[in-house]
């Protein structure tokens, strides 16, 4: 049996190791356009700035390594311009000598990936606009600031590439602009949960620019304006491009094969296409989510590793299959972690699900522990209180508690799950009770025990709908002095059961303290007594506060 | 309703709270015999080392704060002498004033919690051999060290207090022999993952005495000799006593409540005891096993809480129930982190269970991200796949991956389930595939696909038995020659293809390299060249040469 793939970084290379494991005689080649193999994409950014120090790291494997281990053989610099699926054959080009020959197959992979999108706008094939996907573009970075010493950057995009390389370049002393598109950063988040991302990339004397495109890149030779389309204009010594990847599927495009969501090759289970003997994998494939079964394409390394592994295990006869994503993700800016996974709020509420939401503010461990606090923001369904998704922003130990809630999530947990975890307690690791299960103690209230939560957003919505709500800051006289959420009053939590008298049962009560817990402690004594409808601010004063701009 | 409750640590203070939050018309009482309420327990060895510097941080919330917050009236130093259950009375002694008096309850918590054991030889009671339970005796401690200056200690026992209290005396500048009555320290886990331990507690010049007992603490009027049953003799300025504790259960006993493990109260999952209206919580009741449902006292601050919360919600008409416990426990000593969770292979064995078990040695992070190589010691059932426990040793991300077995050992996971987890990777948190995916990889290569793991152990007693075992070093030459496995071969990995045709099909083969990785790969080539039958072993040369004392 002859076992080709095409692409050699993540998911080709997995799939041909795979496959070798499982079967000694089969012969397995692997053909790549690029000059590198089998990198690691995600270490780009700490590659430019210089938490990498030696490019090996980047690159562990090279061809002798695949021959030496795995006989496999791996061609570099060769484009697979065609396949011909009737006679299964490949027309492949050798980049370095444009010799063009054939190349039969029994089983094909295409491991193809994807490539950054180059929006179609002046300058943006300037010999300074770059787009970091490969250890080359890294190189021409780096050598790039080597050379010209820059002092300035405009990174376009504020996903993970460019966020990562904002800190980055920040590192190596150039100042940032960031510019978005969108209204808020990280697209992957809820705008209620990129503000705090907002809030401490200003703390980090980051450039904000939101809501705004880039018009025109301008310069005589090397770009040094950026023109926005509101008519602003930004001096740089260099331009990031990082605002997405396209799918490379021309060619399984140009073989018949179906394509899905955002282009991506449509796959079943096995990572089988529609045409016998042609599987693919990595960032050139369709995903699908855990949650809902529904296509998904989320390009990411560690789902390309999986992909490529079932796909080598159904290559020689295997029987792994892919069983979906939840869209995990995690990125970290200066000392901030960023993570989420499964739906958020937005994207629970347009497939349909009827949402509760929390912010749960927590430390992730003691004070005296250095603890530092982060805020977990759990969507769950209010239906079946199984949970959606969660998106965490903090400082340690974020990476933690997304990975417990994505085991969780994956086992269909619900929100009332949580709390009964026996997750590992000492004062260097965690809190008596964990952030974790707070979060499920908090939706659990919420779903299943009348402690109903309002955001700050519902809030505001309530109130410009005209309803009449008593808003009660249940925290200390000095805290209400220094800022508090308009027309609240000042109830503190000590004072409320002598004052419950002075309250009218049948208005809209909205009770918050800081974070939430003060505020829950009045809302049930709200609710104990009697009071109809009684909602706590989720999140508190701190979330509330954290949403104005 | 009149509750009263004895015990205002973790399980008494958290069910008065959660009463209280469900119930506002309640009376709530709490009865005390200690001076400090409410401790941090598990902070009590930082405190010693200093980590924690204010001592009100161990009590943040004394009887005001209850009173203010909760309504709860919290009585200190009183003894609650009998429980009478016809009429629904304590007596109760004021241990300041000796006042007996009598206090009637609707429903009555039992939280006394439980007290270190104090063995019965000569010299226990002296006042320089101390017992770490509760504030003063912190107190104690510090006000010692503080006045005599001591330059040694002699710490009895290996558990965490044991060994947390070794780390904090020695960066105390004192010198720490520590005292095992069994041939491994941390009994929690299996022997071969003390081993690591042993060596990191050596490796930091702690003194350690394995398989010996204190016949005798002697001195004048302190101890200054620890006297072994092995004859031998430890100078000391002072011992620390931290053999276990034993629960608080005379006063239930006494009133004809049921007790079970280890002389714990018996609960139903409603935290009723076998008397009406009265419940029991914290670390004076009984617990049992997520995974057999058999009983299980395991006492730690995170269950006493969640017990706590539980018993509050069900004597105010709450639908909680205890879910049981896995029995994690996690602890720092110096840099090193150590978890379990679930069942032990040893506790697996004597259960019945037919197990597989797996050394999966991975750095938590990538290299250039200053990642830090771990142990994951995974014992799965070998019939069902199902993960039965998991036992960590390593520096960095060790809490994380416990708290994700932990996880997904709760909802039942099976070892094949690991590798599907969409967990959050980005290079400054993990891996492409994250240490708990590759120990699901391994075990289910193990169980399902005839990749048979061999432990060091198990390989020792193969050969001892007299089996006749070909074993293969498939390292490079330079490493077999520093090190092997007794009686190995040395044909590294890249030449095996070659030299296949020299080896016996029949013949039992044991591969290994440094961890595991590459003796699998050639295991899978042996097989797929017709080999009969081919261990690989578990944790390779690594895990071989830490079972070497």
């Amino acid at each position: 049996m002859k076992i080709v793939i095409i692409g050699a970084v993540a998911g080709g290379t997995s799939a041909a190791a795979k496959a070798r494991r499982n079967d000694e005689d089969a012969e397995i080649k692997i053909y790549d356009m690029d000059y590198d193999i089998s990198y690691s994409g995600c270490g780009l950014p700490y590659y430019i700035g210089e938490e990498i120090q030696d490019r090996d790291e980047l690159t562990p494997r090279n061809a002798a390594f695949f021959k030496k281990k795995y006989n496999v053989d791996v061609f570099r610099r060769h484009e697979v311009l065609k396949i011909n699926t009737e006679n299964k054959v490949l027309t492949i080009k050798n980049l370095d000598t444009d010799d063009v020959f054939d190349e039969s197959y029994d089983k094909l992979v295409i491991a193809t990936g994807a490539k950054p999108i180059v929006p179609n706008i002046e300058g943006a094939e300037k010999s300074n606009v770059f787009y970091l996907r490969n250890v080359r573009q890294a190189d021409k970075i780096k050598e790039y600031i080597l050379s010209h010493k820059p002092k300035s950057a405009v990174i376009v995009g504020t996903g993970f590439i460019g966020l990562e390389m904002t800190e980055n370049l920040k590192k190596l002393g150039i100042e940032v602009t960031l510019v978005e598109r969108l209204n808020q950063v990280t697209p992957g988040l809820d705008s209620d949960m990129a503000a705090y991302v907002e809030k401490y990339l200003k703390s980090k004397d980051i450039n904000l620019i939101l809501g705004d495109s880039v018009a025109a890149l301008k310069g005589e030779t090397l770009v040094n304006e950026v023109a926005l389309e509101s008519g602003k204009v930004l001096n740089t010594d260099f331009v990031i491009m990082s605002i997405g990847v396209k799918t490379n599927t021309e060619l399984a495009r140009n073989a018949g094969i179906d394509l899905g969501a955002k282009g991506s090759i449509r796959v079943n289970t096995k990572m089988m296409t529609n045409i016998e003997d042609i599987y693919a994998c990595g960032d050139c494939t369709e995903s699908f989510s855990v949650i809902n079964k529904k296509p998904l394409y989320r390009p990411l390394g560690s789902t390309a590793n999986k992909m490529g592994r079932i796909a080598g295990d159904q290559l020689t006869g295997g029987n792994l299959e892919f069983r979906g994503i939840l869209g995990t993700g995690i990125f970290k800016v200066f000392d901030m972690a960023v993570a989420q996974t499964g739906l958020t709020e937005k994207e629970a509420q347009s497939e349909g699900f009827d949402t509760v939401v929390c912010h749960n503010i927590k430390p992730d461990k003691p004070a005296y522990y250095h603890g530092k606090e982060m805020v977990i923001k759990a969507v769950a369904d209010k239906n079946t209180g199984k949970l959606l998704g969660v998106q965490i922003v903090g400082y340690t130990g974020v990476d933690k508690r997304i990975d417990v809630f994505v085991t969780a999530i994956t086992f269909g947990a619900k929100a009332e799950d949580l709390f009964h975890l026996d997750l590992a307690y000492a004062p260097p690791f965690s809190t008596t009770k964990d952030p974790v299960m707070y979060t499920g103690m908090i939706l659990d209230n919420a779903i299943n025990r009348g402690r109903e939560l309002i955001t700050p957003k519902e809030l505001n919505g309530l109130r410009k709908a005209g309803n009449d709500v008593t808003v009660i800051d249940t925290r200390v006289s000095r805290q209400y002095e220094e800022a508090h959420v308009e027309n609240a009053i000042n109830i503190p939590h000590a004072q409320v059961r002598n004052k419950i008298d002075e309250l009218d049962k049948e208005k809209v009560v909205v009770t918050y303290c800081n974070k939430g817990v003060t505020g829950n402690a009045v809302q049930n004594i709200l609710i104990n007594n009697g009071f109809k409808k009684v909602y706590n601010i989720s999140g508190g004063h701190k979330n509330y506060k954290a949403q104005t701009k």
